[in-house]
């Protein structure tokens, strides 16, 4: 399933390159460069519950992950996080230039837009998930975080205000597949609302995990340079209550984490799924 | 009609407001700056032709209005035209810090998505509309295009290479409003391709203007300063073949435009409407 995922990403491309290439190779130089693909598998794991994923579940699988690639193209930009390194090589304004960068960004978020519009030509199922996609994404969403994450650099704020940031800037991409999931398989009431209970607990843990793996993670493993958030005096929970506590609060939440996924009664490959991201070294 | 377009820019934005006003107030910095509006009142004057445009259309016009703002802080950004003037207030990086200004950009190429996923939810026929605006806006159509201006400040390209670079970065934009419109009026055959024809001459007349303008025209009136084309070295007709050869190349693109706007039998004031842009001073 994760090689139909590559492929499609890798069509999409092919399918909308022009004469000049090199905005196309800028976005092929980050889509392609190995991610975890976490988001669209979360999307495409949960469809499989219950039906063989279809061509416009991979197609809307691959607009979320072009979402989640142009948000690190642009929060890798000097002017932003400044990180010189992602996904193991450098980052993409590093090879291609700060401008092709900002535009490989803007064109993947155009992309992703027309992909999920041609779903909803041929399936209009797909439109309220499209409408979650949107928002999820944008200035009540993503964007949002991301803004509050840059105004944080300049401000003392409490750490309540920092797992909101979280919230928005993490949190609503990784809760979106799960939603947008059982939106597609028509899950309500009970289910739904486990479903919908996980995906933001889910945002907290992916969050939270980073912030360990920064502190103590394999610089090699991860692909990127460990302590730059320690460097830029970022708020995270290991740096405000020591690595050990944060280790422990990892540990609750991924507790509650099972217990709402047994109570969605998910099948077992799915929690096993699951178990990998909890337990993930990178 | 304009002040109904401005109210629902505005509305638009205050619906999405959330606690923390920073990202909100960067968009609405340079979105209730005074721009022309020129995309948007090209759709809902083409629309008034045949009817009262509704609640959609004012909502289809603010998405292109939003999508053309994005564009204007994303090329202003110092890794892209380097521009500190727009609309004859500093630029919004200038005011509001590159991080910002990247984050208002691609807030608005959101919400602009979402926008027009709301407007297809109430309205079906906007699907295929939305299809094209997602394209002109995208990897085959502006966004190329300002790949390709970045890529000529560094080569020695000749004049039709230029030309095609106008086409993708000013006019897919141009023409689209023009080419949806006549799609939600249902026209077909010899006026579609007048029309059609219509909005992609116009690209060109907006940009040769822009072009003459840059160099003959009033720094107060344009609210930029004049002359940053010849220090960034770009070639456009004017400085290519001087002011006297470019005012008469445009008088002949303006006469073949007032060729196909009568053929396409637009009424009086959608005429006049037109005269306005083909003379206009700023």
């Amino acid at each position: 399933m994760l090689r139909k995922l590559e492929d499609t990403l890798e069509d999409i491309l092919r399918e909308r390159m022009m004469q000049r290439a090199e905005l196309h190779d800028a976005m092929k130089y980050t889509l392609m460069a190995g991610g975890k693909r976490l988001r669209p598998m979360l999307y495409l794991n949960h469809i499989s519950e219950e039906m063989t994923p279809a061509f416009e579940d991979f197609r809307f699988a691959a607009a979320i992950e072009m979402i989640h690639t142009y948000s690190l193209i642009h929060d890798d930009l000097p002017a932003m996080d400044n990180d010189d390194m992602r996904r193991g090589i450098p980052s993409n304004h590093r090879v291609h230039g700060e401008a092709m960068a900002i535009l490989a960004g803007d064109a993947f978020l155009s992309e992703a837009f027309t992909t999920v519009l041609y779903i909803i030509r041929d399936n209009l199922q797909f439109l309220p998930m499209a409408i979650l996609l949107a928002e999820a994404a944008g200035m009540q969403g993503m964007v949002y975080g991301q803004s509050l994450d840059m105004l944080f650099e300049k401000e003392d704020v409490p750490y309540e205000s920092v797992e909101q940031m979280v919230r928005f800037k993490t949190g609503k991409m990784i809760a979106l597949p799960l939603e947008a999931a059982a939106m597609r398989l028509g899950y309500s009431g009970f289910r739904r609302r486990k479903i919908r209970q996980m995906g933001s607990l889910l945002g907290e843990i992916f969050q939270l995990k980073d912030d360990i793996l920064d502190i103590s993670g394999d610089e090699d493993e991860l692909g990127k340079h460990i302590g730059s958030d320690a460097l830029e005096g970022k708020r995270t929970i290991p740096a405000i209550y020591g690595l050990e506590r944060a280790e422990s609060i990892y540990a609750e939440k991924c507790s509650k984490f099972r217990a709402y996924a047994r109570e969605a009664e998910l099948s077992t490959p799915l929690l096993q799924f699951y178990e990998m991201i909890l337990q993930r070294r990178k």
